[in-house]
């Protein structure tokens, strides 16, 4: 695939192409940024208004029961189930990934208490590590850190306790083989955490079936639950039942309106709730899951691949020259993102933007573009591909104006 | 003041009364539960609807930096500060009120790394003693619960490293002297953190003044920021700057977006941030924070005292021989709610409830309303009173429809 007229070919033979229509795109620009904040469906904003004029301001105090606020953390961890390969009533949403990766890690923690290596990646998601580095600190552990490019199944050992992977790597979209790390990291007694951010929505999934005994991941990427959108917690029926995690808030407790003096965990996933849920984001994070329905993960995935494999091949069919290197594994390990290694990676991002293909940087040195197979089109890939040309080709990024960091903070 | 009367007068003479009309208050219902979930204000949706309908569909990722989202926790914390005595940039907004107290908790347990002690009250807010209780299993600190009317500056001693209160008790309404505490637990070695969850935005407060280590808070009581609303930090500008809090995640990180392998946490309070903040429901929540402006928390706390009191009254003259027994303090050192002790008060909450008059009821048997000055007035008050009496009189609680307990899980 590699001309620019493949693209209608493929978009006409697209059994996903009617999603589109679920969702609210801005006129003029071709969004290559899902997976960072994915596009809003259009059933959101009804949702929330509801959240807001009926729950809230007419039923106020009472919608904890009568709109069933108190259960919709589990709610929405029952559809985001299905799509990670979990069962009714082990998926649980609220709080950020970030939080979550620290209760999963308390907990894997403390189901290897005579072990003290908590093995990563080098170049996993920053987050994860620093998180890792926070527990590692108050539990007396150490972290060994795999470099970039080596299979993180060669670091284990009988010392490693927790193992603490992405899936699908943020900068790079190389993805791990889920099942065949768990596997790896179970035959060295160790305990599997997956941060699921980067393949949930996109990648088919299967928690239960790879035996993955703690997974965490974004819903505001392909997921497209809105900003900052609360984060999911699967953890295996066994270990929900049997260990506490660490941020033993009252929503995670048995019985938190006997207001007991004690913590005592619910039995089951709640426990990975603690404080209240910040509903009008986790009502938007629902209604936008509701989009999922009745769609086939596999019909997902194959676009993905397809959208992926030709922006590569046109990318590297017309934009040869330029000093780009595509740093994305050309094989199915892949996730649903491509980066491009550029030295003036970010001038032709920022003028990608003002010629209104939005993908986005990451340092020092990657132009980053993500495929959201429910509401990206094929020939938008292809006009893409043609923007960025004409911008190596003018050495229109070459403005001096495109030069200049936009401070994000 | 125990006339029904007396309420017309109290209103006519109200400087707040105009207030009242920047919420929505829904028809045929005295709110008395805004000590829970606080009214909604009439400005919060049309925010809602912009944030979802332009900054989230429209500019998509770009409103990180052109709606300024990424700021978006300091911005709010700079609408709470003046609420609680505190300066520009020292207060952040984000997480539960649960992880926030776990994050003081960590780092003022690392300002005291000799000591063992974190000194509580039995009948603290629950999720307080949870999170104590999951922090002192991993940091090996020892519990210290002060028991219920006992004045917790007795348990102070040179063992102590953390003070956790909260000033306005959830049951009781009883209120700490905020700086008269803070003074003894400095004076004993140790660090204080307040729980402002139920005297923010009804009782004025310094925390500078008090030289307050650590405040934590919530937003959706009476701030009225939403269900769930994202929960306040405050830490004293010195320890914001030395010591690190446990939940190190991205969004706390000195240059999250250079994606250091090493977390290395911001100068000051953005280190209290974790991970992406819930953007919905933290808009909302600033929307809500515009009706303060201009507000004499002097007033409020005026009119606080006066709805309490007038409730106190009436309860008293009007309610007597039906074995209520009023637990709040009648004097100062209360919040802005009234509890009373009643064997049957679950099902003469039902019935109030079903007779348009909403408070709460807290086991074992607690009955519980909760005046805001904003938006409530000393009619409502009187007219609540006179239902209660109605129900009692009749013995229309006795209906067997309200003893069912209703589940709220």
């Amino acid at each position: 695939m590699t001309s620019f007229e493949d693209a209608g070919r493929l978009d006409a033979a697209d059994p996903l192409a009617p999603k589109r229509q679920a969702f609210h795109l801005p006129d003029g620009v071709i969004y290559l940024d899902g997976n960072s904040l994915g596009a809003m469906p259009k059933r959101a904003p009804a949702r929330l208004r509801t959240v807001l004029e009926t729950e809230w301001a007419e039923r106020l105090i009472r919608s904890w029961t009568e709109s069933d606020w108190i259960n919709l953390p589990l709610r929405v961890g029952d559809r985001v189930a299905p799509l990670i390969g979990a069962g009714p009533g082990e998926v649980v949403v609220g709080d950020s990934t970030s939080v979550n990766l620290y209760k999963c890690l308390g907990a894997a923690r403390a189901l290897r208490p005579d072990r003290r290596v908590i093995l990563t990646e080098q170049d996993n998601f920053p987050t994860d590590n620093y998180i890792i580095e926070g527990i590692a600190r108050s539990e007396r552990m150490e972290i060994r850190y795999v470099p970039a490019g080596t299979d993180p199944r060669e670091a284990l050992d009988e010392r490693v306790a927790v193992v603490l992977l992405t899936q699908v790597n943020y900068r790079t979209a190389a993805m791990h083989d889920l099942a065949a790390v768990t596997a790896a990291a179970h035959r060295a007694g160790a305990v599997m955490i997956w941060d699921l951010s980067h393949s949930v929505g996109v990648v088919p999934l299967d928690v239960r079936g790879a035996a993955v005994d703690f997974a965490v991941g974004c819903t505001y990427k392909y997921l497209n639950g809105g900003p900052g959108a609360p984060a999911f917690t699967y953890v295996a029926p066994a270990h929900a039942a049997s260990v506490a995690q660490p941020l033993s808030g009252w929503m995670g407790h048995k019985t938190p309106f006997a207001f007991a003096q004690h913590y005592e965990p619910a039995a089951e996933i709640r426990r990975y709730l603690c404080g209240t849920p910040q509903i009008l984001s986790l009502a938007a994070l629902d209604e936008s899951l509701a989009v999922w329905d009745g769609v086939d993960m596999s019909a997902v995935r194959e676009k993905s691949l397809r959208m992926t494999q030709l922006f590569m091949d046109l990318v590297e069919r017309h934009c040869a020259g330029h000093g780009l290197e595509i740093v994305t594994p050309r094989n199915a390990q892949r996730g649903s993102h491509v980066s491009i290694a550029c030295a003036h990676g970010y001038p032709v991002i920022r003028a990608m933007v003002e010629g209104g293909v939005i993908g986005d940087f990451r340092a020092p040195d990657l132009m980053r573009f993500g495929f959201a197979p429910l509401y990206g089109s094929y020939a938008e890939v292809a006009e893409a591909v043609r923007i960025m040309q004409e911008i190596l080709v003018t050495g229109a990024w070459r403005d001096p104006k495109y030069a200049t960091v936009l401070a994000v903070t």
